[in-house]
Formats: structure tokens, sequence, C-alpha cells
């Protein structure tokens, strides 16, 4: 453990919780392994998963709650994750029952609360990796810094994290790399990995390994999104392949999910990789098209709207807005290019691909621009701008990765330091020095500008709220919240009112009070 | 008329037929004024249709057989063109109910073959749309060089066609722009012509106008999509919107299909305009995640399957291919960009848009260089390459703008004249040296490379055909035609294969014989 990380782990209501002692490990330890076997014996499978983040923990709680017929549960799951300041508070709250992971989805509260303590138990040991039939890696693999040139990977935790796997797996256990890799990951840096550990330990056999991206989904559809939707997989060989097979086949609901087997991992870590790539790009060709709406006096809203009737060939075209955040759309194109540079020889560069994710990573100062019409940057410094929503997605309380962030920090270069109202988010981990309330009307109160940033349900019924406002604050629409309706009348009683996508609005002169 | 204007016009069977002389124009004139009369005394509507190519033609006869349940027509139709070589001969066939335009629509031939001569005519004299209640301008308005750096628009003969209805429409006629244009025409280019001209005979009264752009598939749908199919519009004012509704609720089927009503023309036009930009981009983006897949030795079709699962957010996804043609995906992201930069003032780029269509362009250069993989280029000079499908869409005989123009340019560049096959196109208008054969067998005999180009529907049993051939040729796949059962078999036999998207052929060691 390293000397500078502290002896407990803060957990978010402020409670400490001692990091464990090697004893309490081995005690532990002992009481899992005895535990396993006790399950093993009633023919459930020991699962491991590696990683207790937003989806390695809702991984293990949907395994922990998926039951066959007749009520018995497939598997005994342990979820693992370090005995560090982030990671240990995450252990202690799971085997008491509690989610350590915000989800608007209250099934995933229910299933850690259910099973938490008897089929879903968490651990800090890497040791009850060999207790599992089946480990799935769900560490994160990210980029460590989206915004530069060179793609650079944070790519040692999760080698490490493999290592400790091919340290302790059992010989014949499956491992399924559930992360979101660079495309050839599994078969060039997985795969060696364990091959190298394993013969450290004297075995030979050449590990059942395979890649099953997850498409888990922020929101109400956080646990359904794991059990209840498309799975594809694919085995390092056929009988990695068969195994990966059976285990989904027993928690995913592939009568009406089938599930998808690809030719090799590269192909399945490829598809969601470009899955979330069409997304990001589809995003950013719609802000350009946006910027000239605006110019051209035109309701891009209203465009798209008669675009997307062409079902099936035309309705995944999307809406402008202000930004684009989250963690894989902000990130998954950046793992193709540097699997393409790194794991491939002559890898071509993805430059529409790539281009899209710097428009999208931009987009937020174009909003600011818009604000910047309506009130010149020369007097903007001494103004009370609220922003309101700083999550990445409406009615989630996740800041990951936020296009909030870029907003605040160009705002703050012009001496404004912004109020900031969020419904669900009540703290900003990446920008903690920034109060977070949860009350519109206080913050509205004498303000010169309101940015709407987030589709948040909330948002939805603001006129009363900006209508009383006597400051008659410039209102600055980024997300279509405000009806064209009620954009009329605001403007009728003195406001003044611009919007991303909104040209009509400029053609109608809102944009003058 | 030009004085070098030959005096007959030659139809595609090499039939002349002699230009109409001025005394056989009024004779022509007077009959169908006496005509449009009649019909009009029944309560029909005469709508003139501006311009008889691919969709001029096509909405004339779905218009002449547009019937009211009790079987009574709705509208008195004359089709207009030019008294010219390219333009007369296809009044006459019209007149004597035979379709000018080749169409795998048998609906299309058959209207004109039903109502030609009755209630459909065609004329070359612009004095007819003094009779019409209805003047739809479907004359082209197209790019000059789609290469070109800078956009320059064939903006005249438009301008003209506008001009010469101006020039002779009744003052309460509505006019409706048909054609794809840059966002901002109607308002800003065909108003003020319209306005213009009638103020020379005298007409204070603003113009009844509006755009209501089509979309006209090429192919079976090709009278379908006229008047079974979405349709958006926008008048200029309040009466110019009633009268284009009120037009198109009579021969669209409109309980189907509901009309979408645009705030203004440009809103309308930009419709067309980011519905088409946004297919091209789409084809642009998978084809650089195309030669990914190839370096990596992946399927992308497979990949592209997987994600299209996730039906409403991602099924539009693209699958790579040979390139893109036809009149709109090349172009009308081109109309958007000169409409901003001329229309408007400081219209933005449309970056990412236009990378696209430049990638489009370039697309079948790739397939060359995959052709060149398996036969040098230092070799190349004297093979016999056949190249499979010149048309730019599977099964419809359309080669304008083909992607194969420019690989037939580049090959010849390397001293290679390719023999074509197509068995839908018997003629190459924009490459009329290349004769078009429809026998296969013939063709490919000998060969030593056979390009694959078009997924038409006589290429899917090509197994027996390929496997037959002594010579073996190289095979490149650029549409996804030879399955990989097919393409294992051919390869035992000693073929060579290689395809875009396809690196998993590459992978098994296809591409070596």
């Amino acid at each position: 453990m390293d000397r500078n990380e502290p002896l407990v782990s803060v957990d978010p209501l402020g409670k400490a919780w001692p990091l464990p002692d090697a004893s309490t490990m081995d005690e532990r330890f002992a009481y899992l392994a005895t535990l396993a076997e006790k399950h093993r014996a009633l023919g459930q499978e020991i699962v491991v998963v590696q990683g207790l983040g937003f989806v390695g923990a809702a991984v293990a709680a949907a395994l922990a709650g998926s039951r066959d017929p007749q009520g018995n549960g497939h598997f005994f799951v342990i979820g693992l994750d370090l005995p560090s300041a982030v990671g240990w508070w995450k252990i202690c709250w799971i085997n008491q029952g509690r989610n350590p992971i915000q989800s608007p989805d209250p099934q995933f509260s229910q299933l850690v609360s259910a099973y938490g303590g008897t089929s879903l138990h968490a651990s800090a040991d890497p040791r009850i990796m060999g207790l599992a039939d089946v480990v799935i890696i769900d560490v994160p693999l990210d980029v460590e810094d989206r915004t530069d040139e060179e793609i650079r990977l944070v790519l040692e935790p999760f080698k490490q994290a493999v290592r400790t796997v091919g340290q302790h797996m059992r010989v014949d256990s499956l491992v399924v790399v559930e992360t979101t890799v660079p495309a050839g990951t599994t078969e060039k840096i997985v795969q060696p990995i364990l091959v190298e550990e394993r013969a450290t330990r004297g075995i030979q056999e050449t590990p059942l390994l395979a890649h099953a991206f997850e498409r888990v989904m922020p929101g109400p559809q956080h646990i359904s999104s794991i059990n209840q939707f498309w799975r594809s997989f694919a085995g390092i060989d056929e009988v990695s392949s068969q195994r990966a097979r059976a285990f989904l086949n027993r928690f995913v609901d592939t009568d009406q999910w089938p599930l998808t087997e690809m030719d090799d991992p590269a192909a399945n870590e490829l598809t969601k990789l470009l899955e979330n790539s069409y997304r990001a790009a589809n995003i950013a060709l719609i802000h350009e098209w946006a910027l000239l709406a605006e110019r051209m006096g035109l309701n891009l809203f209203q465009v798209v709207q008669n675009i997307r009737v062409r079902q099936g060939t035309h309705d995944n075209i999307r809406a402008p807005g202000f930004g684009v955040g989250g963690y894989c759309l902000t990130k998954d194109a950046l793992l193709a290019q540097w699997g393409a540079d790194n794991l491939y020889p002559q890898g071509p560069p993805l430059q529409m691909t790539l281009d899209g994710l710097r428009i999208n990573y931009l987009m937020p100062l174009h909003t600011l621009d818009l604000l910047l019409e309506l009130i010149p940057k020369e007097h903007i410094a001494d103004k009370k701008v609220v922003l309101c929503g700083v999550a990445y997605l409406p009615n989630v309380g996740d800041t990951r990765n936020s296009p909030a962030h870029l907003f605040v920090e160009a705002l703050e270069k012009l001496g404004v330091r912004p109020t900031i109202h969020d419904p669900v988010v009540h703290h900003w981990p990446e920008n903690p020095t920034y109060p977070i309330s949860s009350d519109l009307e206080t913050c509205l109160q004498d303000a010169d500008a309101v940015v709407l940033a987030v589709g948040h349900r909330d948002y939805g019924d603001l006129y009363d709220t900006l209508s009383a406002l006597s400051s008659k604050p410039a209102i600055v629409d980024g997300q279509n919240i405000v009806t064209d309706a009620d954009a009329e009348t605001l403007h009728q009683q003195g406001f003044a009112l611009i919007g991303v996508g909104k040209g009509h609005w400029r053609k109608r002169g809102y944009d003058k009070p």
C-alpha cells in the first residue's frame, strides 16, 4: 500500500471506514471461501466482478439477483475493488446492503439491499479470484487527457488489474473482459499478461478468455440495460466462446435479446467503439448545422423533426444542444485510434471521427458565445450568471466529463463565477469548489443571465419562475427547453432570449429585449 | 433559339424529331388552351410541371393519374421542357404516351401510357404557364464541378426558368418550387424574379409561392415516393401556405403520410439539404472505419450488423462500400454551403459535412488500392480488369455521378481500359466511349481481375460463374457481394480475394492465392 495512502476511506456521508489490516483480510477471505463452497455445492457459479464502479457494481447486483424460474439464484457474487480511500467504503457499503453508486434506477439499490451480505459480497482481497468460476473485468481503461493531440491511455492500472487476475485465477475459470477497450486489447494485452502470470504459477493451459462489452445506460434502465438488452461477445477460442455464451445465457434475457457472437474479440471490441463514435460523430455533425441555422434565422429543431419522420433511414439524426459529456462518447473514438496506432501496423487516422470529438468538446463555448451576444464580454465581469444543469444527461446525477466544465472554466476567464443549480446533482466531483443548489428560485434571484444547459425534467415548467423575475435575466437556452410560445410571451415581457439551434428566435428579434 | 442548336431532337432509339416551328407552336398552344378550359370546366386544376427530368416527368405522371374516389381526375397536367435537342423528343414521347425516363417502377410508364395525350400533355411553349392554376418548378439547380474547392452553381438556367414563369403565369396561380435548392433560394432568388417579371406586366400583387421539395427515390418506388410518402412545404405567406397545403392534399395520401408545414421556405429547403447531408456524412464516417477494420483484420459488416440491433438510436449506421453517386448525396451539402455563403451574412463553414463529401468522392480509389494489392501497379497495364456495375445504386439503371467514373479514370491512368458489365445500365452517358455489356460470362472470359462495384441483384449468385473461370481472376469485392462461405471455397480453388471492409479475409489469407 502506498505510504501516502490514508488509513481510512471516507464515504459520501462523511463516515470514515478504517482500511482492513492483514488479519481482518485473512479472516474475511476464509469466511468468503467457506461461503463460496457452500453456494457452489448448491449448483451456483461463483462470479468475481473486478471493479465496483458505475458498471461493475451494477453488474454484480444484477448477477446476484439473477434467479431461475424456481427462484433459485444462479450466482454467488463477490465484487472486488482496491483497499484504498476511494474503494474501501464501497466494499463496506455493499456488504451492508447499501448501494455505493447513485442511480435513478430504484432496482439497483433494491438488489444491493436484498442480496448484500447473502449472494452479493464485496472484498478488497485479490485472493478471492481463486474462488471464482468466472472473473469479470470491469476496471476502467481511460484516456489521460481527452483534449490532448497525442492519445495516452491510463493503461497501467488496467494491466495491473489483469495481472492480479492471472496471479490468482483458477486454471479453468473464465475471464470476461467487460471494459470498453481498444480493439485488439483482449488478445494482444490481456491474454499475454494472463499467460505470463499463469506460467509463473506453472500453468501452461491457454486461459479461457472472452470480451463481452456492456451497454449500461445511466438512468432508469441502469440494471435492465445489463440483463434485458442486446449483448455480444467473442472468445479467444471455441471453448472460451462456449463458456461465455453459457454464462451470458444464464442472466441475460436472451429469448427477447438474442446474443450476438462475433468472429473474434477485436471485432467485439470495435463494435462498442464504433457504436459510441457513431453517436458522437452525429452529434458533432448536427452542431455545425446548428451554427448555420442560427445564422440563417431557422429553427433547426423543426428541421430535424421533419427529417426524423423517415424512420429506419433518418431517425437517428441528432438534435443540437449544449455539449457532450459522460465516460463513453467523449473517449471511445480515442481508444479506437490508439488501438489502430499501437496494436496494429499502419493504422489509418479516423479523421472525421476525431474532428467530431473535438467539435463536441468545444460545443459549450458556442453557448457561451450566445450568452455574450446578449451581455457583451466587456460588461459580463460583474454579472450574475446562473448555470442550470451540470449533469451530462437529463435527470441523471452524473457529471463525468460534463460540458458544463469547459463552460464554467471559460466563464471564469471572463471574471464570472457562475451560480450553479442542478436538481439531481448535489456535488460536482470534477469542480468541487462550486456549491450546487437545488433551490432554483433562490439561485435566480437578481440574475443577469440564465443558461439552460441540461434538459432536466424539473426545467420543463420554467416559464412561471422566469416570468416572475424582476431582474429580467438574459435567457440562453442550450437545450431546447423554452417553448416558442413561452419565448414569445417572455420576450413581450421584456426578456431577451437566444438559443442553440434557434435561429428563428433571432429572426423574430427575441435576442433584443 | 441558338444558331448552333440542331433542328432535330434525337430520341434514345435513334429517331429524329424535328423541332417545332412557330406556327406549329401556335397551333399546339391553341389546342392545349381549349383543352385546358374544358378540363377546368369539369372542376380540374390545370398544372404545369416545368422540367421533364427524373423528378418532373414522374411528378407530371403521378398528378395526371391522381383521381378522386369516384375515379375523376384531379388535374389536367402539361409538362414543359425546352424545344432543344435534349428536351424536344421527351415532349413528343409523352404526348404519344411513351415514358422518356428509364425507371424500374412499372407504374411510371403505365401512367404515361394511360394518360399521355388525355390528361397528360407536354409542351415546349412557355405560354402554357398562362393556363396553369399551379406551376411546379422541377428545373435542376446543379453545382458546376462537385470537386472544386470553390462552390459554383449552375444558377442561370434555373433563374431563367423562373423568369419565364414570371413572364407568363396568371396573377393568382400558385408557384411551387420542388427543386432542391440552397436554403433561402425561394425567398431570396425566386420571389424577387417573379415580382420583377410580374411588375413589368403591371402586376403588383405578391406572387403565391411555396417550396415543397420532393423525396423521389430512384427504383421501384419512383411514383409512390411522390404520392405515398412524407411531404413537407412552406409558403412565403399564409395564403401561399394554404394553397400549397390544399394542392398537396389532393394528390398525396396524407391520411397515411400527414403533411409537415414548416415555418418558412428556407427551413423547408434546409430540411432536404440536411437530410441528404446526414446520409452522405454517415457513409463517409463508416468509410474511415472500413479502412481501420481492414488493417485490423476485422469484418466491418459484422460489426455494423451488431450495432444496428439498437433500433431507433443506431440503425441508421451505414455499411462500407464502393462509393457514393447520384444527383443528391453528392451535391446537397454544397448547396447548403453556397446558400450560407451567398444568401446570408457570415455563414459558418460546414467543415465535417464537406470533409465527408470529399471522403465519399474519393472512396472508389480505395477499391482501386485493394485491386493493386492483388495485382501490383507495375504489372497491371496489360491486365484484363472487369468492372461489374457502373450504376450508383443496385438494380437501378442510373449512372449520374457514379463512383465508377473516378475508378475508371484512375485505372486508365495505369494503362488499363476496363471491360464493363452492368445488367441494368445499357449506356453510360457520362462515359460514352465505354460499351457496357450485359453478358457477364463473356465479359469474365480470361479476366485477370473482377471488381464488384454495385450490389445488383444479378450479382447475388456469382459463385458458379466465378468458380468456373480458369483464369482465376483476382476478386475485389467493393459491395459485400461474395459471402464468407463462397470466399472460403473460391480461395481453396486458388482465387485471391479482397474486399472493402473485409479485414477478416485478409486475416484468413484470402488475399494470397
